[in-house]
């Protein structure tokens, strides 16, 4: 039985009323998502200032140990403290962090929105990355049940509705949703589904992500990475997030609401059920 | 007169046509937007890999080295040369970078979607920042102004429009439309116009950013940064774009399409020109 990881449940509102001005002159109050920086402190060295929702920020911290791949095991941290009253998360580890300057100085290559972290590694180390085969049952997906997933997501209730501007992420098997996160970053949202992954001990082989966010480079790897083979997202693609799904054999779809989809790549995990055409 | 800066005039496709499937069984052909890796060096020192649309990748390597607090001033920039065949840019200044090694260092500090980098840096030297005061005229803007504007972003021809999955950026004084810039991320959008108002000498009290991304804490800063008091986006806001913006007495409106938008702060430097209220 592995060692308990403790954490923390810190919480705080994740959204906020502000004044605004609209198009008819008028001042009214509406609803905007929190957005808070929490900086990440490993055995007491200072690692990154993430900014957040802050909805799960144990979470996030754990996944992002993780998939910058800082962290082999989730036995291998002892604790995750959050405190909102100074911003701090503190991780405690079992044995330290190996190579942690080698680590930390590798992410410097890399940055900026639509591929966030960790690209330079990752990439070097795409061959080593497994799906399991288009072949397997658990590992493929139907026209209907995608219809059923994207059924579920739109009737999740969210900080979205509310307050706009945060992406979300979820992990499906077949249409049924295990978990959901938001967060003002989409990378963030990934981070921290691959941290509630790790803590309950949940492979992806026969899981499918669905995301708010764009299918790119890094959302592909980051599925790859955890071994889910599937990936639905409301947004479009990127030419590298193509390449990558062609190259990996990981299926793609996007602008993907309600009864509308585009399969991009890994149509061999797809079991097709064919709207009728209209006026066909 | 300050000595020459030489850019190269690099071109590479920005689109692809890719095979695709769709929720009627049909398989069929779409436009993608392209997405390379840019690997910069710095007098032959490896400095980031961006991954760009690659429309003016040596405007994104200068605003880049703007933004980043890299170089001091255009002046000090000799030249810069992409090469798309080997993915890099090649940049020489004329005497070197100052504590390169320290100012690298700090992004380490920062990351993810949502802040991009530099966010430590600049939160320190917020209150050195100056926009121009409200009662300024050319700091102002109207709400037909503001119609025009959007007007002018609307009939923008755009690899958004052929392919979407990509964040456009503009600078305008008042309704007219001075750049405008697209990329995959959001943030390289914003540095490619950085870079452009350097080589061109544009100074930002009198300008106007439009933004399809969301009014997070990055974009104000960087907006604030370059001087520009106002800016417009698509999309919605975050708590800390918000609580920024305040402080710093920067005007944004977001939500803004045709004649729609919600002004979040500074108020006092928008002339509203109320749409009467149907019905009333």
């Amino acid at each position: 039985m592995p060692a308990e990881l403790r954490l923390t449940q810190a919480r705080a509102p994740l959204t906020q009323q502000v004044r605004v001005l609209d198009e008819f002159g008028a001042e009214r109050s509406i609803t905007i998502p929190a957005e808070r920086a929490l900086t990440v402190f490993v055995d007491r060295r200072e690692l990154v200032t993430l900014m957040t929702l802050g909805a799960s920020p144990e979470l996030l911290v754990l996944g992002y140990l993780r998939n910058q791949r800082l962290v082999d095991a989730v036995a291998d941290v002892e604790s995750i403290t959050v405190d909102w009253d100074v911003h701090a998360a503190a991780v405690r580890t079992r044995r330290g962090i190996a190579h942690f300057e080698r680590k930390t100085a590798k992410r410097v290559v890399t940055t900026g929105c639509g591929q966030g972290t960790m690209f330079g590694d990752l990439m070097s180390e795409l061959d080593t990355l497994k799906l399991p085969a288009a072949s397997d049952p658990a590992a493929r997906i139907s026209q209907s049940a995608l219809y059923g997933l994207l059924s579920a997501v739109r009737v999740q209730e969210s900080t979205y509705k509310s307050a706009g501007s945060v992406h979300g992420c979820a992990l499906f098997r077949q249409h049924e949703m295990l978990t959901f996160v938001e967060d003002v970053g989409r990378h963030n949202a990934i981070d921290t589904i691959a941290g509630w992954m790790w803590l309950n001990g949940i492979e992806g082989g026969d899981k499918i992500f669905y995301t708010t966010g764009r299918l790119t480079s890094e959302m592909v790897l980051k599925s790859a990475q955890m071994g889910v083979p599937i990936v639905v997202s409301r947004s479009g693609i990127t030419q590298m997030g193509h390449e990558l799904a062609t190259r990996l054999g990981l299926t793609l779809f996007g602008r993907a609401t309600n009864r509308h989809f585009i399969c991009y790549s890994g149509f061999d995990r797809f079991d097709a059920e064919p709207e009728p055409v209209r006026g066909a």
